[in-house]
């Protein structure tokens, strides 16, 4: 089976590149693209045609019905090895162990930092050294490690998922390195002690292990080389990532869908939750194995009282946590873009820190370990607990302050920390969450994997529980009124606190739900619910979340959500904000039209119409493949054989001779043309590959297709004559290494001649890859509809369509450009939705107003009476 | 304001019926529909016009800008009012109001039934006649009052929902009517003690609620007419529903995601999770008011031990658990739906049933409350507790039998009725089992509200308690090693056998969720998990669940999803389904071919192509609209004013005076007709409805386009010459009713002959609703692709276009028949999917092999080597 091997081999090859390009040069990736599909397709034909052969060897020998039945049951085997859900427990133990493994290390770590500190404490001076080393060192290994490996490691990881999930292909994101260079430079940042979290970049981390899995396992066959197959796939990975990390399935699935996806299949949630739970079990089920527990409990076991978890009247306490929670969220967000934009606007500070890399990292380090230093400033803000150890006894169920009195409380264990003999335990809170705050907004900024999750919700178990203690302090017997006294208990407060906080950064509201299962009691239900849609409603009015920040801060390629309650959105059409200046072709266009429209745009792809007149849209049709069409035309080769031709036939007015090949090759030709259009399946390679062995094998020179797919194509610079510089390849270098049986002795000038003559020739599209169904809007489609399709079906562009006659064109940038609301026409700036609403007392802004905001206006004000009709022209379009 | 008012009812009016229309004769709904625009569009454009009245007078006022301010005041609170979270909290107040007051309401139902069988325990047979009469007259009124106010509300509901917010538009489904039948029935049904559960009826209770609750906001005006907006919002009451029903918030949202959509929105989830927190809230709140609370707590609050739930050694225990669900959930899904058909089928009995319609409930009741009587059968399957006291007991966290001698435990209050003097406790909890499961699924075979999640439920918690204490007797010390005892708790086997086989039933995963909420307790979060996912696996490999089988019962339009692992979906492709004698008209046709596309086919709308040679897709039209323009050509109101034109130009001949309406109209017209191809939202009305009044006040006559609309159309019953008939109101009646100034002196040969005339003209599309772009697929789009795209949007059908040539339609049936593997082509039956794998050895049924079974294959064998292309193409084809 040799042939299923190389062929193996070739899936593999191009699983390793469909991951492997990043869409900002679209053009150039769908030109190598193409080409290594002709490539392929013809490796491909030739090894179906020696299994073919040997399939009949097979037949002709003896113990053929054997190797018949050999080949069934590998076949069996493999179509077993496909099925999901042995993908998705591999997947699931896989990350379970690496999730274990990895805390492991970082336990280890952690250890060894408060093993040196406690080993030094004759000298505060030694002790300070050991304690700051110790995490700067890491750091900066990680940082640098990342650098070197895999700069793509860096950062949480789930906006470049988010990205991905919706279609868009991201550089080296899903690759073994990253996943190498993720998990080492994780556990070293995590080790360190800083307030970084592990939730993010387990998301990533997971996906990687799904992406090099499916990659694995499709050296066994089956059906892994499928693309939606793989997303949904990777969709399952982000479930297993945020479960095995906090040992939260439900949770878990219900994160990572709020966070990654914008439509969820919900045929897909059987995998997400299949693969989470088996990866939560095995990874609590390690702890059990190492003795750390006695059976599978909650990562943070808590054990608040069951039969009156609450009052009614402590409920106003919980929505201010929320509120509050809320405004920190955002407040949160901004700071950490702040940081991030502070540090590259600084032009002098961005330039010395580029060129060392390290130092940034080893800066913010320094600072951060320097301030929780525990003998230095540290004891006011319980410095020398873990993260870890901070939620465990923040989540502690005894209350810290009874009588207001923090010396009455008996305190043992890592309660310790936060008893000052000097300060209240209310400032030793207040500290803690002042400086962890704008320390992990800090933090999460440095190069390292790292995500925010973990820092952000200890913060808001610190802010509950000051609420709580507040609370406990303010009523010391609790405050229900019959008889019972049911003292309140601050615990319950931090995990309000702590969902309320994570769900205002992150935007979601499951994190409700980890909280449950972190702690593993629900008896908060109402009160964690209440708070984090509080919080979230706050947040989201005021800054996106902190995984869409990133998202534009870094520019990747994404489709906004449309906000809370946006109506005008509604009223917003198609036809406000399409391009109407559409770039097309004709059926029947030349080649110099062709080339005119090439040099004037960059669109990525083109609509092909009928004729000018009735712009009946046809399909669309990709620029390379438009590139290639031209190059071929005027390409070198096809010069070369109109010189034969041209030859020939002053040869045969010479002799009587005729040359019956060329014939017969052209003959050829035209025949696999007419194979072509009838199976649309064949489009790619055959006329090109096929007729050029036994057309032309004397001729020693590589396929003129694959080697002009391999320049790059940069068509501004150059117009007029030299336009074969253009598309081919550069004339001097292929004069060199041609030396085939006709000599190129055209001038300059005839050269020119020629190529005018040819670009006057009418486009044969037939070796032409035509999308024939671009997607299809109506004028009157609303935003909101468009959207949504956009967003389900990843869309990159649509035409917009008026009884078959192309319009206008409507892509990514003009949506995002209308739901941002700052959709420019014609240069001018459009006032953000709610402005008209603010100001419409004064004629001020009257003159900034552009064609596009009047239709809004007019939208808006006759909303009433006619909105019904587009709403039913919305329904019939689609 | 007048305007306002007219409009706001008139909106309503399109509300209720936008609801109201069954989609079985969507022809005639479209008709309607389309006549009902034209008449609002009048109204509209009148009201439009007395509006701009208005704002002139206003504004000439001396209090103008007092006036203005008001009325942007009132436009201030209607775009408030307007808001999401208003509509929401409102729904969510209703709903825990409807589930409290119908809780209220049932329990004072079950204990009057307690009290009268508790006050006649003197005499055991009027004791008998007590305990069986009273749910038989509920049951019955139940019956009756349903079927005569609102035959919709019978059954659970949730099949309905599925199908209407896949965007199917159902009759009757979600009115004033069904509201109050579902709520009454309910409550009957629930009061009598029946095994019915209160959960899916309450879905769409919600459902209903958020129509009404829509419908009565849209008086203040706001955003209420948008349909994409009215889906969302069902979307978020299904989620209410369940939430106040079990007051489980986060498990109603998962739930109502999992049991209703296809692809989840998650910009809806915040509505959902907003909605069903503050409808659960206030459901508790209402408890803790009404002093059965003391502070808000989960409905069946339990208390297992926190410290150890449970022992690693224990989960095989649960694995069977949840096995053993799946195969159960699957029986009861086949027993119900073997029952329902059993009746059905039985014609003796089906026609003595249908006579008598209330018998049969009566007759169930009968049957199952006799076996339930206390002292007879009762006492052996605890008979006497109520389906919320049984459930109570099951989740007690003492263990019953402990030793193995029930004798030795001290039962206390409810927990007695599983205790009997003769009959171990094993017996009594097996018999309970038994007995209910059959009970459950023929009561919810009755034709009330009623659901079947709860009844499941109980029977599940009986079946982990089962296995609980078989457990606990085997092992009475528990089974962890190490020293310390912990007994094992039969009351976590209740909680997962509990989620198991509900989650079995209905196919969900968040079953798990639910149990949570429900207990209070998430300490048996990894057990639970594990059996759901078992139960889940089995039984979606051996039946679909109870809501698809209903919509299977029912024949409702649903979409089937594409099961488990169906890897061979991925290689059917859409030129293998589709149909491929697509009916079309060209835009250049005459009359004649409308006339026979129309007499020949049935579809609901017809592709519009440039011409027959071309082929290239322009858009579809609808039946109803084609109909419309038949009837308008060939109409008699036309045909009068032929005669009229005739005798004018007769008239014209024998004096000089010429008319000029005549032409004063006609350039009328066609100055309309050009407005209408700019601007496509006046398509509807403007040339039937306004130049009608200036034309021809005189004629005291209905708007023609009204009168012809109202028509049954039976395009078979008539052929040839009594062609009027077809289209047009019979014209012996009009003959009556018109006094015009014309006289209809045509003879039958006369009209035949215009008529003939009259087909011949080409047919002006300008006055026709032309969708221009409808959905369009290419023939290599895989099954999967397009059952995802079918699914996301909502289609009914899509063209299959090649460069722009319609070669194929595909449409729910097919594709539903494809992912059933049943396809038909030319009448013979393809084999299963896995059936060429079954028999591949054999040659047996290669007779019976088709054309697409041949392709299936090759498919198939051709997998390897042909999976890339496709999967490439189909990626670039949308």
């Amino acid at each position: 089976m040799a042939g299923d091997g190389s062929e193996q081999r070739a899936l593999q090859y191009e699983q390793t590149l469909m991951y492997g390009r990043y869409t900002q040069e679209l053009g150039e990736y769908a030109k190598e693209e193409a080409a290594r599909l002709r490539e392929s397709g013809q490796r491909r034909s030739l090894s179906e045609r020696s299994r073919t052969l040997d399939l009949l060897e097979y037949e002709k020998g003896r113990c053929a019905k054997c190797r018949i039945c050999t080949v069934r049951c590998q076949k069996f085997l493999i179509s077993r090895v496909g099925e999901d859900w042995i993908f998705l427990i591999l997947l699931g133990l896989l990350m379970a162990l690496v999730s274990w493994v990895m805390d492991f290390c970082i336990a280890i770590c952690l250890q060894a930092q408060k093993w040196m500190y406690g080993g030094l404490d004759s000298n505060v001076f030694l002790q300070y050294l050991a304690w700051v080393t110790y995490p700067v060192v890491l750091i900066t290994f990680s940082a640098g490690f990342t650098q070197i490996l895999a700069p793509q490691a860096v950062g949480s990881g789930i906006p470049e998922m988010k990205t991905i999930l919706r279609g868009v292909v991201l550089k080296e994101y899903l690759t073994f390195k990253t996943f190498v260079a993720k998990v080492i430079g994780l556990t070293c940042a995590l080790g360190s002690g800083m307030p970084l979290g592990k939730e993010g970049p387990f998301v990533h981390i997971a996906s990687l292990c799904a992406a090099l899995l499916s990659k694995f396992m499709s050296l066994f066959g089956g059906i892994y080389e499928n693309e939606s197959r793989n997303i949904e796939m990777l969709a399952a990975a982000c479930a297993v990532g945020v479960g095995c990390c906090f040992a939260a399935p439900i949770g878990g699935v219900l994160f990572s869908i709020e966070v990654t996806s914008t439509f969820f299949a919900v045929r897909n949630y059987w995998r997400g939750f299949f693969a989470a739970t088996f990866s939560a079990f095995i990874f609590r089920v390690l702890a059990v194995w190492n003795r750390d527990e006695e059976t599978i409990t909650a990562l943070f076991k808590t054990s608040f009282r069951l039969d009156f978890p609450f009052d009614l009247q402590e409920l106003p306490a919980f929505a201010v946590i929320g509120i509050a929670s809320g405004f920190g969220g955002a407040l949160f967000v901004y700071l950490n873009r702040l940081i991030v934009q502070f540090i590259r606007k600084q032009k002098a500070i961005n330039r010395f820190l580029m060129k060392k890399r390290l130092l940034y990292p080893a800066l913010v380090t320094l600072l951060v370990s320097t301030l929780t230093f525990p003998p230095g400033f540290g004891q006011f803000m319980a410095g020398k607990l873990t993260q870890k150890e901070s939620l465990v006894t923040l989540l502690d169920n005894r209350t810290w302050a009874k009588q207001g009195i923090a010396e009455e409380f008996d305190y043992i264990g890592h309660s310790q920390a936060w008893k000052h003999p000097q300060v209240n335990v209310f400032i030793t809170l207040v500290l803690f969450i002042v400086m962890k705050f704008w320390m992990s907004a800090l933090a999460t900024t440095i190069p390292v994997p790292c995500g925010a999750f973990m820092p952000v919700f200890v913060i808001g178990a610190a802010f509950g529980r000051l609420v709580g203690e507040s609370m406990a302090a303010w009523f010391p017997d609790g405050i229900h009124t019959d008889g019972t006294i049911y003292p309140i208990v601050p615990g319950g407060y931090a995990v309000v606190g702590a969902a309320a906080l994570s769900g205002a950064v992150t935007h979601t509201v499951s994190t409700a739900v980890i909280v449950f299962e972190l702690t593993g009691q629900i008896s908060h239900i109402l009160p964690v619910m209440i708070a984090v849609i509080l919080a979230n409603a706050v947040a989201q009015s005021l800054q996106p979340s902190l995984y869409d920040s990133i998202i534009r801060i870094k520019k990747l390629p994404y489709l906004p959500e449309l906000g809370w309650g946006h109506h005008e959105k509604y009223n917003i059409r198609v036809e406000d904000i399409m391009v109407r200046d559409v770039r097309y072709i004709t059926l029947n266009c030349c080649y110099r039209d062709l080339h005119n429209v090439l040099l004037t745009g960059h669109l990525k792809t083109l609509a092909l119409v009928e004729s000018a007149e009735s712009m009946i849209l046809l399909g669309s049709i990709e620029r390379a493949q438009l590139q290639s069409l031209l190059s071929q035309q005027l390409g070198r080769p096809r010069r070369l054989e109109y010189i034969r031709e041209r030859s020939i036939a002053e040869k045969k007015r010479m002799s009587v001779v005729s040359n019956p090949v060329s014939e017969d090759s052209s003959q050829r030709v035209s025949q696999e043309v007419r194979f072509q259009i009838s199976t649309e399946e064949s489009t790619f390679s055959p006329v090109r590959a096929v007729p050029q062995k036994p057309l032309k094998p004397a001729l020693k020179r590589t396929s003129m297709v694959e080697r002009h797919t391999e320049i790059p194509a940069s068509p501004n610079d150059n117009s007029g004559i030299a336009l074969k510089n253009l598309f081919c390849a550069s004339p001097d270098t292929e004069a060199l290494e041609d030396d085939g049986d006709v000599e190129d002795d055209m001038t300059i000038r005839e050269i020119t001649e020629w190529e005018e003559m040819q670009l006057d020739e009418q486009v044969n599209f037939n070796n032409c890859k035509i999308d024939p169904a671009p997607f299809q809007l109506v004028e009157r489609t609303s935003l909101h509809k468009t959207h949504t399709i956009f967003s389900l079906l990843g869309l990159d562009h649509a035409y917009v369509t008026s009884i078959g006659r192309l319009i206008g064109v409507v892509s990514l940038k003009e949506l995002r450009k209308a739901i941002e609301g700052s959709v420019t026409v014609k240069g001018v700036k459009v006032r953000p939705p709610l402005a008209s609403f603010r100001d419409s007392g004064t004629s001020s802004s009257e003159n900034e107003a552009t064609e596009l905001h009047k239709l809004w206006d007019r939208h808006k004000s006759m909303s009433l009476p006619r909105e019904r009709h587009p709403s039913e022209s919305d329904e019939k379009s689609q």
